[in-house]
């Protein structure tokens, strides 16, 4: 049983959502309306040790990717952030750690203009739990289930880094390409934030986004099955960095890229008919990459050969019992 | 070095609370205008396995407990709840955990009229944040800096059950009171909903208000402290329920009232000039008692025979290194 399924099965129930008459459940973040003219966009992130971060981690990296993970999934709604809340579950207290944590939070929330408005802390294994949110003109939330035959598909990043960086989180054992290992765990712990262009690409129209945490093709395949559309990747075309080429064959490049998980860039659906401000905006935003189209065959993702892709990706699994 | 202090040094800086320009911060939740009429209130709690519940505590329970603790700073504001997101951290999936985890939720939320809209589940040990809100008229929230010397201090409900309740917890051994120790469980795992009746206070004008999660004393002196007042507690009014006091000592029960922490009852303060509205809403609402009033004497807490009360209470505290 997986994440998705015991959301699905537990958390998703008529019961416990029944109260809900404005939220939209089941995105990048949660919905409602709060006045004539704006949503509010709510998301919940945790990050537990040993489990989304090695023991003794940074903490200042640790305080700067607890808050910028919470906040990708407001710019993949296609909102502006507003404040957040936190949930500290510390073993001790050190004021040496709770000093540069809270530094690398700072400077996460600096970033993106972003107040710490509330929380909890408490005694127990380190875990944080961040509750962000953002505010998007009525209605023009970016959603996953927007999606349409024919847009474009568009990554906002490059992808592969921050999984490849996995296997370098705890290695102690020198390596002669130090200076890409360092360039790979930068995108781990500090994941480049996507609001710029995520408002961006909503101003041209867009008409689906999801963060890419879980890896490009379950999250892709997350657009299309809500969507319930079908997508052609040119996995010649998607982009993966200097860095990642020169530690790994390309091959295996691509492996990260297309299963790997924690990159946050944004795929992003944009209409055929606005392939020109597309373009242009490009030329602004170097990092936007076309990696294929949105397509009428329902739930199939397929590469440039036409040869169906196996979706998986990064998850959390647990042994039932 | 306690959890005030951490928040204050570390967390309630400039640069994390810098763009902030609408929430207030550091009482029961946060507030921050949403529209013309509306403010919303957020909280977020976070309950430790071994440190908030015991390590093999009731599923059903804990759901039920998990967001009722943080409702009940809903209640604090005088708000009504509106919706909430969940941080599950699992050890492992086990089905029927997860069943009766998700029914007490359900009860709960039910109650509350409240839906579950977001979260993450994520593996590690058990623990849940939740963050949930809360809608009030736009400047009506009830703050704890609000009250004035002669107002009535009163409380909602029956103090020191859940705090005694602590010790039965983990108790295997058979009591011949068991059903007192019971009523004290159900007080701990199933705390009162005091939305309406927050409701009602906030309709006669109430100055301020808090949740007793920390003991009175020490939650009243977060009224005294931040409204720069006193108070005068006439300890003889302080409600005790029948089943702690056939569980210990008068001495002890009063203790348990006065520092215990888990409560959930509110503690609110009336104008002098709505004492009768006051006493005609005791009338439907019996379980609210006026246990005392605000004085002019700064920051001091004192007895009915002027004898200053030591402020201290339920509190998570870890040694500095």
């Amino acid at each position: 049983m997986n994440e998705f399924q015991i959301i699905q099965k537990y958390f998703a129930t008529k019961k416990l959502t029944q109260a809900n008459k404005i939220a939209k459940i089941g995105d990048d973040a949660a919905v409602f309306n709060i006045s004539n003219s704006m949503d509010i966009v709510q998301s919940l992130d945790t990050l537990v040790e040993g489990v989304h971060f090695p023991i003794n981690a940074s903490a200042e990296a640790l305080g700067y990717r607890a808050l910028a993970v919470c906040i990708s999934d407001i710019a993949a709604m296609g909102a502006i952030p507003h404040s957040f809340l936190m949930g500290l579950t510390l073993p001790k207290i050190s004021t040496a750690w709770l000093e540069k944590f809270s530094q690398g939070l700072a400077d996460c929330a600096q970033k993106h203009n972003i107040a710490l408005i509330g929380g909890d802390t408490t005694k127990g294994p380190l875990c944080i739990s961040i509750q962000c949110q953002g505010l998007v003109p009525k209605g023009a939330s970016l959603l996953r289930s927007g999606a349409k035959a024919g847009d474009i598909i568009c990554i906002t990043g490059e992808l592969g880094d921050a999984a490849a960086s996995l296997n370098y989180l705890t290695a102690d054992k020198p390596n002669n390409n130090q200076h890409a290992i360092t360039q790979l765990l930068k995108k781990f712990w500090y994941p480049e934030s996507q609001i710029q262009v995520s408002q961006e690409l909503r101003a041209i129209n867009a008409t689906s986004a999801i963060d890419v945490s879980d890896g490009l093709l379950q999250d892709l395949n997350h657009i299309v099955s809500t969507s319930n559309v079908g997508a052609e990747i040119n996995l010649a075309s998607i982009p993966i960095s200097n860095a990642l080429m020169s530690l790994v064959t390309k091959e295996e490049a691509l492996k990260y890229a297309l299963y790997g998980g924690d990159d946050y860039t944004l795929i992003v659906t944009i209409p055929k008919k606005n392939q020109q401000q597309l373009n242009l905006l490009q030329q602004q935003f170097p990092q936007i990459k076309q990696i294929g189209v949105i397509t009428s065959n329902s739930n199939q993702i397929i590469d440039e050969n036409k040869k169906p892709l196996y979706i998986t990706g990064y998850q959390h699994k647990w042994n039932s019992n």
